[in-house]
């Protein structure tokens, strides 16, 4: 199934409805239409509420009509409590009254392999014909918590106290939107229990209509909310979905997500669970960190940046700290610190001064810190080991990680700990260990009253911040705008020829080696003269890409006899193989000397855009897939830390002894060729195999530019 | 600090004392003398009690004597609640009065530089002397709670009732060992909290007398423990430690350990936190896990692993199945799994089809199990699933993930779900979404009594299982038994020369080109017409290591023209630079084909004995430090599969369409190498670099052994 970009809908009036028809409501307690109301009951709705019930005229006091038909015009939502084989027909009769929205339960759908794709089809026709914003099919509904109003079937725990408890609430809160009803569920009430204010829990479903960028463009504008947690499988509508998460990164509102499909399995699984069409998961990891989404592996890693960011929506781009009064957790936090790539940075001479003024002597004041039993004596210790860590701007942010203690000491930390935490200006957390372990009231209600992400795992607190720090950095990342050169154009579309490609790379600033093509013997002797023996020569035409397949490359000729008898063994070699082909000439070249052989490349996903890639090649790449992909428009400083990050980068860093490549002029290239992404729509594909580092730069031998000619047309 | 093997010490009076003594009470309530009274006080210690105060004649009601000096005789335990300073006096005085074991709280000694080192010196001399069992110093004491008694000053949360409880139970429980008081107070609460009845609780601090292993051994007998769960820093006597291990897996009781020191910080922060030096972390590993550790990275794995090992100590060698009615959930567990290398096993047929009377038509029988909504209207389907896939052969184990839901769910769960889970045969988790959501009473106790390990993170939980399974695999181990074959014997201890090394290990039966050492050009020419041209020819002395690097190899000498012309250049080559040196004489070798280039070798660790290695060579090892270490005594079915596992591991198995090479005989070099390290004590290290790879066989190109004229006498 694929989706053409759209316009938005506006969402208002299903979020912030004054009139509900619950339709498929019966004498049955155990009806979802029934539990729909008790739910709008629980949360005090106090807008217009009608019930739609072919079985029974009244129900919960409240009077029914037989149909949809039957219901006054111009209500806000319909909810649709009724068998998927009537939904269709119940949306129809929708659009005949002009309800603006209606909310679809049932499953069978398109995931519910092709007559249930038959049937979403139609259901999407209906909708659109009757002007009627349609939630699912196969979804949970969504609750707006912020006003009071549950649009689902899910028997809810909350109720109006909740909504209450909200509207004192000073701080923006969270929005959840998921594809999937549990994961909706799952986060709102993990969120909660975490002390998060959860305004709105929207679970989207199939899509048929309606779909995660309406939800995402309202919430960004909506001041209620300072936060979007997010669970999608897939992205149908990508730049859609990128304008989103551009204005939500204006609007300083972070977007955390987790989009299950790095394994082959996950995005099989996609597929099937909700009709999904998973889409390049990759390319779209990329475009979504690269426009600032905080894109996590695991659900935990969501709700742990979550509760983070909701405080510090700014994090800064430094690593953290970590404070405990024990060696062993030092430790841990050491090695799964490396395990994961997150380094515990030095303090500044100025902190270490500040730390040895509270420290004992025999403590060693670097991070992790190990504050030894301070504070058993002196609370207070607290805030000064805090304030004193936190104004280092090597510092992202601080975790303090203790042990709960006796009663005494739990005071202690409510009274002084958890101030001291609360008043950090960067990315902080408490870890009290222990695991489950209950804590007593007077403590747990400091620690949810201040508002400081808490943890009771010191692996979820350091995972966590490794992301928020990974996040801090790729907030602070420059964009290279394309410069929109001139290029001089490509002769068609589809494959070209390696020389053709050499020169409009050239035009980009990209070295390649030097040579040109000749179309006699004598030319290529000339050539071969003028770049310096030995050299390669290989035949060129756009319709012999695997060139070397059929003879059509001889390389290391020595001489101008050498070229001359290689000449005629290319020209027969590629006759024979070919003989219907007329090559527009040889490229002749000097050859290239020894260094470390590199991929880069680029490739536009059809939904997702430009995604460049740079990677150690030969068996490096095959054996290892050890590539980087990268958004179009990294800077070199990105584009360089992304090289230094392959496997295999100690390749490139002087390896035995040997001098280190020019990592610089790599960068160089792969920003290169994402501007050509960028500034030419008609280029699907590049691909330089190899580029070959040398300390002093680096030459690219071969080349390949694919074009489309529908892009072409349109640029 | 380097520490010989040595007996085990009986803890038996330390661990139930009928008689205690506390040294340093005072008429202050928190001196730590006070605390460890209370302690006893609140778990109604019903042993003789003996206080010593140098400042009060009364504490808490009871009569305090002068010193140490005035205590009757034969005490088993004197809890020393008194400073650095006078810690070995009071040892010495311990001694004199005949008291088995001394709990040494205070810091100062190893942990603290040179000074602290002599003075723990001096306490372990004043301890031999005395004959008094030392616990720490530095440590915060321990407990053995399954009889009410408490020797440390940290406040105690729990109490009497918690033992009658423990009295109460009726499974074996855990004993914690921890090396750092902090850490072990972590694992016990976190473990309480978890359900699981917590049998001791120890920390060892600094060991100056007592170490881990002396409790191991005991509680490795104690019949109301059946599982260890351990924080070790440093395993002072690995001999020791791992007979221990061997009697802990003869008895059935799985030891899981944190050792921190994967990352350079850790193990350099291990050093300065106890004290300990640490030793190869690698190798440690490496041998632990071979004799049956269940190693972990983190903390939340101990946690966790310890959770499921309790209920089901023997795991089978088998991935688990995860059951979930979130297709959400299926997605996040596939990519996490690939993330951490455990793969969801594809069910059997019968399996399959007895899914398939259970399901839906429009679910999908296949692990993990999205099981839809089933269970809402058919709790009792809760029991035929978890029956007829635990029934699987293919499946080691079974997760129920699932949102905990309104009460009237969560009884269900209650009555259905965990009896279900609970009388599963194979280690198997209940999962309940919503992270800290609360959950109603009945449902909690209802898990508690049940005993199944209970989860709220789905992260967590197919972490742990991923360590079961690995740890099940290894415990089907088949050890390779060394054949202690007769091999003929090295000249001399130190280096040995190639052509020494090659013969002795061919004895092993591992391959090396043809040839042998030609003492003049005219045999060297023989050689070469027998093994055939191309040759090469090395300089051959024990006292020329590197002999490439003074001419010493001469490679691809074509013909007998070649081969004399060779001669003389590698004679003259050695002879300028090293003109002392009488060469043995000259090997002369077949070239060897174009293959695969691995690393083979083995070390023997001063502490945890031979561990070999295998990798692959050249830039692999040397940029991504590409080798898996193994056990001695692995068989060659598990070698194979280490040698899969190689990072570059597609090199092998058939890359670019190439034949994959021999595994099998990679796994028997390295085999044959473990067999040289466990029968021959006196070598040291054993290196083939390279042995080359073909798809049918391997060729060993150059070895060197390495053998210690110490280990020789012994042998």
């Amino acid at each position: 199934m694929f989706y053409e970009e759209r316009e938005l809908h506006d969402v208002r009036r299903l979020l912030y409805p004054a009139s509900i028809a619950v339709v498929g409501v019966s004498d049955s307690e155990r009806s979802f239409g029934n539990f729909v109301l008790s739910n709008l009951a629980s949360f005090d709705y106090a807008g217009e509420l009608h019930l739609v019930s072919r079985s029974t005229a009244e129900v919960q006091g409240r009077a029914c009509v037989a149909s949809i038909d039957d219901l006054p015009e111009g209500i806000d939502v319909a909810v649709l409590t009724v068998p998927a084989s009537v939904v269709v027909e119940s949306v129809r009769a929708c659009g005949r009254r002009g309800i603006a929205a209606a909310v679809v339960f049932a499953s069978g759908f398109s995931e519910a392999g092709e007559e249930g794709e038959r049937q979403q089809a139609e259901l999407a026709q209906a909708a659109e014909e009757g002007g009627v914003m349609v939630v699912g099919p196969n979804c949970m509904g969504l609750s707006n918590l912020a006003d009071g109003i549950p649009l689902t079937f899910e028997p809810q725990m909350l109720g109006s106290e909740y909504t209450v408890k909200l509207r004192q609430e000073a701080r923006p809160g969270v929005a959840v939107v998921a594809q999937s009803g549990a994961m909706s569920n799952n986060l709102r009430d993990a969120l909660i229990a975490n002390g998060l204010p959860v305004m709105y829990a929207i679970s989207t479903g199939n899509e048929a209509v309606l779909s995660i960028e309406d939800h995402l463009a309202h919430l960004v504008d909506e001041p209620r909310v300072g936060i979007i947690t997010l669970y999608v499988e897939q992205v149908r509508y990508p730049e859609l979905f990128l304008a989103q998460v551009a204005r939500a990164r204006e609007a300083g509102k972070p977007i955390v997500m987790l989009m299950p499909g790095r394994s082959a399995r996950a995005r099989d699984a996609v597929q099937s669970h909700t009709g999904a069409l998973a889409g390049n998961h990759a390319a779209a990891c990329v475009r979504l960190r690269g426009e600032g989404v905080l894109l996590v592996d695991t659900l935990d890693e969501l709700f742990d940046v979550t509760a983070i960011l909701h405080k510090f929506p700014e994090p800064s781009a430094a690593p953290p700290a970590l404070l405990t009064n024990s060696g062993a957790i030092k430790n841990c936090a050491l090695d799964l610190g490396e395990d994961i790539g997150l380094t515990f940075p030095g303090f500044s001479p100025s902190t270490i001064a500040g730390l040895e003024t509270i420290l004992p002597s025999y403590a060693v004041a670097e991070n992790p810190l190990d504050f030894t039993t301070i504070s058993a004596k002196d609370p207070q210790a607290y805030t000064r080991l805090c304030n004193v860590v936190v104004d280092d701007q090597g510092v992202g942010g601080v975790m303090v990680a203790m042990m709960g203690g006796p009663r005494v000491g739990q005071l202690d930390k409510a009274k002084h700990l958890v101030p001291a935490i609360a008043q950090c200006t960067k990315p902080s957390a408490l870890i009290i260990l222990g695991d489950q372990t209950e804590l007593i009231p007077e403590f747990r209600q400091a620690i949810e009253e201040s508002g400081v992400p808490f943890f009771r795992s010191v692996d979820r607190a350091v995972r966590a911040f490794a992301r928020v720090e990974r996040y801090g950095r790729s907030m602070r990342r420059k964009r290279v705008e394309s410069s929109r050169r001139q290029l001089p154009s490509l002769p068609s579309s589809g494959l070209h020829a390696e020389y053709q490609c050499k020169q409009w790379l050239s035009a980009m600033g990209i070295s390649f080696p030097s040579g040109r093509l000749a179309t006699s013997v004598d030319e290529a002797a000339d050539i071969a003269r003028q770049v310096g023996y030995p050299v390669v020569i290989k035949a060129q035409s756009a319709d012999l890409p695997h060139k070397s397949d059929v003879g059509g490359v001889v390389v290391g000729l020595a001489d101008e006899e050498a070229l001359r008898h290689g000449w005629d063994c290319l020209q027969s070699a590629v006759a024979t193989a070919r003989p219907d082909l007329t090559l527009d000439g040889v490229l002749v070249e000097a050859m290239g000397r020894g260094g470390v052989e590199l991929i880069v490349g680029a490739r536009r996903d059809p939904q997702w855009g430009p995604v460049v890639m740079v990677g150690l090649g030969g068996v490096w790449i095959e054996a290892l897939k050890d590539v980087r992909l990268l958004p179009a428009d990294s800077e070199l400083a990105d584009i360089s830390q992304e090289i230094l990050s392959l496997k295999g980068a100690a390749l490139l860093t002087g390896l035995r002894g040997s001098e280190p490549v020019d990592i610089t002029a790599i960068a160089e290239v792969v920003s290169r060729v994402g501007e050509v992404m960028q500034s030419c729509p008609e280029v699907e594909e590049v691909d330089i195999n190899p580029l070959v580092a040398y300390p002093d730069g680096v030459v690219a031998l071969d080349a390949l530019v694919v074009t489309s000619p529908q892009q072409l047309g349109e640029s």
